[in-house]
């Protein structure tokens, strides 16, 4: 038994669905979550902006006292998280290889498509690991740099012609190459499931990272008997880069229930 | 005759469009260009935010021994110029102020509409320098922040739906209220002239804030003999926060030109 908090980390709120699924399976858990709202996104920038960014969010994590890190974020899980391992004594979680993982369990023509951001894809971290489950599938890789402003700007919805136009054009190349699994790459996208999964259809699968990797963490948790003592739901603990103000509206969004905990401010460059 | 440089700084890239237009009156003068492609975008950010990166901006461009300092961002020149005049000898030029009076002096019909970042939006500074030279114009402020996002992907072309689609939107109400003067208030916009002029129709004139301040400081220079001795043409140096890979690629679209003068990294932070 530990109860000491999980610490979460993400560009900005795309994270936050990750931590909508640890509360499904985890609900005794308490998180403490920083949103690097100062700095997002994260998705277009170097990996050597990356790798800086996420080291000083590890570090203010750090300043807490923890059992475990789960970077929800795919781009930084995907271009930092070798280096960030080899520098922390904490285990770190990142969305890449529990859902790089489920995909190959999942597709059954072995043709998996892989959308993220454009660090993400370049990375190749998750044809790595799709690789290394089974050297014979077959990945189709697009980079979709306007799904993170569009669904920071609501465009989510179905009949939106804006959304439903640029999931076309994003998507056509992995619907024309007939992957039966289609690994939403970045913790924004699950935001955007109904309308990726009208438009690549019902034989396709989706697989959310963010709920990989939820699953993930409380298999090793079960298993080194660290869950906590569930005697009440968790508490958790908010920190973003940017002001406060604001936070609690967007959040409920991604998180899928109203946010009553504390919202803090953190002067992230000084980590 | 002064032959110093001029600095310009922008969030991003956006700000070139502003240097495409001191080139354009100002072919002698050198440019210290810093582009902060490291934390891009500033206009969803909060006032105190873009007030930090602004210093460190203005911190950066002093380390170089300039004449002046162009604010090349519709976000910093409404959100923080005051402050850093006060804490600034050198000339500061703003977007802002040259642009509302020129839009003042162009409506025939008292009418103005103002597009612009959600940050210069909530600042209030067009409005106020729009009203100081004429408190009888009325003006509707439109933040449109998918603006940005869409021209660095590249979606400007006439006939795209999705930019057409999120051009009237944002634009709609503008329409209605017989605006007859378009303030393009942020310097990513001149790029979706075209689209935006096509929309509101002939009669509506577009005023782009980048021009306007290259006017206001080629007379600023001009008055007091500061003008370059226009012997060759200037000089060229840019800087950006993120990896310089890419960057010529991109600048060129903003720039008109292609960007053939060194590029180097800064690390801003540390400003």
């Amino acid at each position: 038994m530990d109860n000491r908090p999980i610490g979460v980390f993400d560009s900005g709120l795309g994270g936050l669905t990750c931590v909508r699924e640890l509360e499904r399976v985890l609900p005794g858990e308490s998180v403490i979550y920083f949103g690097d709202t100062g700095r997002v996104p994260y998705g277009g920038r170097s990996r050597e902006t990356i790798t800086k960014y996420a080291r000083q969010d590890v570090a203010f994590l750090r300043s807490h006292d923890l059992k475990a890190i789960v970077i929800a974020c795919g781009t930084v899980s995907s271009a930092a998280i070798e280096l960030l391992r080899a520098e922390e004594a904490l285990p770190i979680f990142g969305v890449v290889e529990p859902t790089a993982r489920r995909a190959v369990e999942l597709t059954k023509n072995g043709r998996i498509g892989l959308i993220a951001t454009r660090a993400t894809i370049a990375s190749g971290a998750y044809e790595q690991f799709m690789h290394r489950a089974d050297r014979a599938v077959q990945i189709r890789s697009v980079p979709c740099p306007l799904f993170v402003p569009l669904v920071e700007n609501g465009r989510t919805q179905r009949g939106d012609i804006v959304i439903e136009t640029v999931v076309a054009d994003y998507l056509a190349p992995l619907k024309e190459a007939g992957v039966d699994t289609l690994v939403l790459g970045c913790t924004h996208y699950p935001l955007l499931r109904e309308v990726i999964g009208a438009y690549m259809g019902p034989d396709v699968r989706l697989v959310d990272s963010g709920a990989e990797v939820a699953h993930e963490l409380a298999d090793y948790l079960a298993r080194r008997d660290q869950l906590s003592d569930g005697g009440a739901p968790g508490h958790h603990h908010w920190f973003v880069s940017d002001s406060q103000q604001g936070f609690r509206d967007l959040a409920s969004h991604f998180l899928g229930r109203p946010v009553t905990e504390p919202v803090d401010k953190v002067d992230i460059e000084s980590y």
